[in-house]
């Protein structure tokens, strides 16, 4: 019998995109990121960061390199390994929007998640073409069309969302799963 | 009412690699490789090529820019034009094996098929995570677990395949979907 497949999101899902985000604001205006204001959901980060800065914010994501270092959520490597015992796991970015972060994100994944072959990486566009048993993404956006069984994964952004299964971190995941 | 989907792949089917392959087995072996042979399907290119030029065949492959300027069969370009203003199109290819191939097909597809959104180019590795529509491809190991409908374009390596729906040039693809 096939394992169930299970799609798994890169950025803010489990790589801490977000974290290095802020980090270059700091860098380059000095300014934290008050990610209180992006909980309410009617703040966009656009908003927060207003012009120059959201434009700064996303030159930073066009930059060969940007994305070949994130930091990844506690365990989800662990997590993850385990999984992909149980589940045919694939990692999946929305990501052809960023052409040099195609190769940071194999680089990435093939440093951090070794036993994560080539064939289980997806680098798309939109999500909507992916269609897995489950999914695991902090961008609801991304099961509007989707018909496995979707959770959310939280992040400050998703936080007032509701009417979906969500995982806080990736013990929950595994509590879940495994 | 939203359009069907069609996910196309890109080499073989959009482009022609396998020219450019066998122009660099050429420019590097001075051999002529003999399409008739893969005619048969029980001898695979790396049967006919023999170890030390499967070897330049698949270094190929990992070379960056290989896929920067691949030819594209006739008519492809215009049939895609206007297959994209009735269908969902996605150009689906799996490359992540390939990381300087990525960026190679981003920069390829931009550049040959403008009115493409980057939402609509999915780079995988396995397409058994893809469902769509439609499916058109010169593989049909890419139709294994998929549940739409697929169409098998023409290739050496697959002219003995029975039991698909094919395309032979892109003329029929017009033909068929427009």
């Amino acid at each position: 019998m096939p394992m169930p497949s299970l799609a798994i999101d890169m950025d803010d899902t489990i790589a801490d995109t977000h974290k290095k985000l802020k980090e270059f604001i700091y860098r380059d205006f000095g300014e934290v990121i008050d990610d209180e204001k992006l909980l309410k959901g009617d703040s966009s980060l656009k908003e927060i960061l207003g012009p120059e800065k959201y434009g700064a914010y996303r030159s930073y994501l066009f930059q060969p390199g940007f994305f070949r270092d994130i930091e990844i959520f506690p365990n989800a490597i662990q997590v993850i390994e385990k999984l992909n015992k149980k589940f045919e796991v694939f990692l999946v970015s929305s990501a052809t929007e960023f052409p040099y972060s195609l190769k940071d994100k194999i680089d990435w994944a093939n440093e951090n998640f070794p036993f994560i072959h080539w064939q289980q990486i997806c680098l798309c566009g939109s999500k909507s073409l992916v269609q897995t048993d489950y999914m695991i993404d902090d961008r609801s956006m991304n099961f509007r069309t989707f018909r496995g069984k979707p959770y959310l994964y939280t992040a400050y952004h998703n936080l007032h969302e509701t009417g979906f299964e969500r995982f806080d971190n990736w013990e929950e995941v595994a509590e879940k799963f495994l």
